[in-house]
């Protein structure tokens, strides 16, 4: 059994999209960032690291969304959303959602985290991180736009651990969604699927 | 063949160090950041996201320091530096690379790297960054002494893609030695591996 820790509107969405897609069984468990539960005590013997998701099995704790992914895809193979048998092919799926945790989430960041890398009190600094935003996830979309996206799936004909993945972090950064119309309709592609539907509404409910 | 884009003094240096550990037939190509050579219309061919490292397959060009990781030693299976058959064990690993990649490492960046999140002009914010390392940077290896290195290997008894990986994040980002002496034996450790010394040794040549 499988008990997935989650907060709405985060990066913890692609897990729970894909649990829904492989028909795991498993359980949520909400943490509310308004009430700032992450740093609770309890949350932190959960994930000491105070963020979502963390995913708890029957063997320990996982975190982290790219090793998450590759963990539900690998225990539920039926499912086919990460072969593992074609090295060059997992090694592409991998460095897209590497590139999605290190460069683009992270850009993202910045938005509302500013306190991670400047003083919460330097006002001029957390205004200057924002003000960047739109320029610096801008850049990753247009990578991912014109080289990365290959269509209709991020590495082509097959649905897997990378599309629900870029799906949960096209947000309103200031991205103007005319500059990136395949990443857009990516979107829509995603959003149409059961299993997305179904998360989504869980999370919302 | 395989070959490596690399700069010295960066984390391409994990993927060079695998390469040695397993035996690869390999050649390196050297990327020299003080001529802004990532930037190259050359490179940019290679690496559009003008980072390294890079490496070029039979295949196509892989990026990002986790999926080469487990690629070179998923290619090469005999030296055994990535479990993948138990994916509980494997997901650690992940964990691990991935928390690397996307917060040691990024919090690490903040001190040469500002202009990626503001304004390059900015001074004052360029310098509120760069303050900020050694208490981000400091909490990461925090956590990795007290949480997440096991011994004596990242994920205990058996040295893995993990740990040439820290190895190379381990930088003058003013963290105490003194605080994290797990994380500096194990620096150690794999300083003296020949696979590690015979890397730098081609780097710095």
């Amino acid at each position: 059994m499988l008990t997935l820790y989650y907060a709405a509107h985060t990066c913890s969405l692609a897990t729970h999209i894909v649990l829904e897609e492989v028909g795991a069984d498993y359980s949520t468990a909400r943490i509310d960032f308004a009430k700032t539960e992450q740093r609770s005590p309890a949350y932190l013997k959960v994930n000491p690291k105070g963020r979502v998701p963390a995913l708890v099995t029957d063997r320990g704790i996982l975190t982290e969304t790219p090793a998450m992914l590759v963990f539900v895809a690998q225990s539920f193979p039926a499912a086919q959303l990460s072969p593992m048998d074609d090295p060059f092919l997992f090694a592409e799926i991998q460095a897209f959602n590497s590139y999605l945790c290190s460069t683009l989430h992270i850009n993202h960041a910045h938005r509302m985290r500013g306190p991670r890398w400047v003083d919460a009190d330097d006002a001029h600094s957390i205004a200057a991180l924002q003000r960047k935003v739109p320029e610096s996830v801008g850049a990753c979309f247009d990578l991912i736009e014109r080289d990365m996206l290959k269509g209709p799936w991020v590495i082509g004909a097959r649905y897997t651990i990378c599309d629900p993945y870029l799906f949960t972090l096209l947000e309103a950064d200031g991205v103007d969604p005319a500059r990136i119309p395949r990443v857009i309709d990516h979107r829509r592609r995603v959003a149409e699927r059961a299993a997305t539907k179904r998360a989504i509404a869980q999370e919302l409910a």
